[in-house]
């Protein structure tokens, strides 16, 4: 028998409170819920025939996204990845450009820049939200950056700097406010990474809705899922135009013309995936609120700890709470392995923050900030069971 | 009431014997054929809870188009465009070569290796089999290419031209044997667009299975669909392999941490696309006969036409008729779009070959041969509905 420190015992206690014991089957990270809404909607899809890159759902599905993320426009594509790489092309970054990410992100977000054939260039993350710091990110630019015409560049590279992609971490909103003060001191716009924070809002204003265009993500792991899917939301009619354009091939209306004005992309989601967007759509509410119930449990569990700290919404803000977070209050690497190892072992599938973006092997050589907060949140936290069901 | 030209009141008269009266409703080009069989394998995906990235019915969509192909290794992906892109990069296709491709295809030949950051260089079509003309090939290669080390270089261009792509139009198989030896003869690999030609094959082996690797398209028009889909065909192990890790985001095994070693991907299909998938496929005979059924119809009633020859399956190859094909006798861009207009008008939803590559404002500039026979083909090529239960 192992025997574990005292925050690993105490982590798994805490676990075992919330969650009942995992002995005889895992508990999952995070899985989706499916039940006969969904089975229905989807068999009326393919009932009707039209399961691929046209049909009813996907605009419905959109319709849907609209009104409860508050955008006027909607493009579901195929995933968050290819949503955010066309975000970023249709906002005009290009090959050789820099994008502003925050290093303590999933993958995707520097990948989707790096399609661009532009070139992530890291900032740190602020303690709190888990988000891009505005503050630390405004000290940054002013050291490195300079603008030059139309353009800031990046004094070390002599690269143009294009865009900023703040991420609202494990669906806690980030300072979206104040980066947008800091985005136009800059010139830069902001194309908000929401793949985690469907539901989650800073006041009455859901996330994705701040920057020139936003993306979500209905990937199997997030709060509602289409199988493979995301969606990018924008206020502005013409960028929304554009990139419904580059979504579908570029092609022109003509009844059998096969017209393309530009080089585009095959991005639509399909309607069988809509179809079960739809439905998922539709008990959102109900998952939000299992998802609060089992964020209230978590954090009244750890009110008394010494060891941890629940990461709670920031203020200001309403949360979706994807993916529940501890935070070590002394940051410690080999610990949090530990707990990993333990929890894990128990069938808790727990699981810490991503690898630093910087610290890959594609990526090390990309321009960044002093990344000293992404690296204190490394050691420190820890996402754990987090499904819908489990709050019910 | 318009009065048509002899063609055209042909035309009609064939489409009439053949499909019956399409005024009550239209007779789309190619639709989907969805049963009860698709409705209970999509309903046990959604039962299963896996509809996302990993679950079973990939790995067995997988094995199954590994069976019907004969090819070793299958990957599947989220579309052909995807797919084809995914190939171009994984067989080492950089920002700056060019891939020899039909001007002759649909737009997402073109688009792929442009996502590659290369350039297509447009090749001429063969009159019979309507793909990629090997012996023209060869005389193009040779007036414009030379090696340079391990490369072959366009002397026009000084670029480096890095792979070939052949198309299998409309699901005739391409002279695939006649083009491997001019691809041996220049050092280049071969990357197989089988998008159109699932079912398809050169004597007894499958179209896609010939190249360093090929792909499919599963959309909604093809002979079966995920919805939207596509795989890569390798026998290639070691291919397979890097496809298959540049398909997740390159991320390495570990029990939790997110460790990714090269800019990569989300491409993978989803497991409810695949449900859908595996369905389509034990269906795939009865679809094939069913299109064949179709095609020796169409043949039948152009025996003794003078205007019209139907375009049937090249010697020594087995076509899936994917789309059914006329060719004008006298090639007249303005007589097919009156056929266009008639037919459509009445209710079929024909459709000509697509605008050549080479003309589209974005690849204008691109290199290319002569191409008079895709120019030929463009005026004389119209396609006619082709649905497999219209064959049944």
């Amino acid at each position: 028998m192992t025997t574990y420190d005292l925050p690993t015992r105490e982590f798994l206690e805490v676990l075992t409170s919330v969650l009942g014991p995992a002995e005889k089957s895992t508990i999952a990270l995070h899985e989706p819920n499916i039940g006969d809404h969904e089975h229905k909607m989807v068999a009326e899809c393919l009932s009707s025939g039209w399961v691929s890159s046209v049909g009813e759902f996907i605009t419905r599905f959109e319709n849907q996204l609209s009104k409860i993320t508050g955008a006027k426009h909607v493009i579901a594509v195929v995933n968050g990845t290819c949503a955010l790489h066309l975000a970023l092309h249709s906002v005009g970054i290009n090959p050789g450009d820099e994008v502003i990410i925050p290093s303590l992100s999933f993958v995707a977000t520097a990948n989707a820049v790096a399609h661009c054939g532009a070139i992530p260039h890291f900032a740190d993350s602020d303690l709190t939200t888990l988000g891009l710091d505005p503050t630390a990110l405004r000290k940054h630019l002013g050291s490195v950056a300079t603008r030059r015409g139309d353009d800031l560049i990046n004094t070390k590279t002599g690269r143009r700097i294009g865009a900023i992609v703040p991420m609202h971490t494990f669906g806690h909103p980030m300072q979206i406010d104040e980066l947008i003060l800091v985005a136009k001191e800059f010139g830069l716009p902001i194309v908000e990474d929401a793949a985690e924070s469907l539901g989650s809002c800073v006041g009455k204003k859901h996330t994705g809705t701040f920057g020139r265009c936003g993306i979500l993500s209905f990937n199997g792991n997030k709060t509602i899922t289409t199988g493979g899917g995301g969606a990018i939301l924008t206020d502005d009619e013409s960028l929304a135009k554009k990139i419904r354009h580059l979504a579908t091939t570029a092609k022109l209306a003509h009844d059998w013309e096969f017209l393309h004005d530009q080089t585009a992309f095959n991005y639509r989601m399909p309607n069988l995936n809509a179809a079960l967007g739809c439905a998922q759509l539709d008990r959102l509410d109900e998952f939000l609120r299992h998802k609060r119930n089992l964020a209230n449990k978590y954090d009244k569990a750890l009110q008394n700890s010494g060891s941890f700290e629940f990461v709670g919404e920031p203020k200001g803000t309403t949360s979706n709470y994807w993916l529940n977070t501890f935070r070590l209050t002394n940051p410690n690497l080999a610990m949090r392995n530990e707990l990993l190892t333990a929890s894990r072992a128990k069938g808790y599938l727990c699981r810490p923050a991503w690898n630093l973006l910087h610290q890959l092997p594609m990526y090390e050589n990309s321009p960044r900030a002093e990344l000293p907060v992404a690296q204190i949140l490394l050691s420190s936290l820890i996402n754990v069971p987090s499904s819908a069901n489990l709050g019910s």
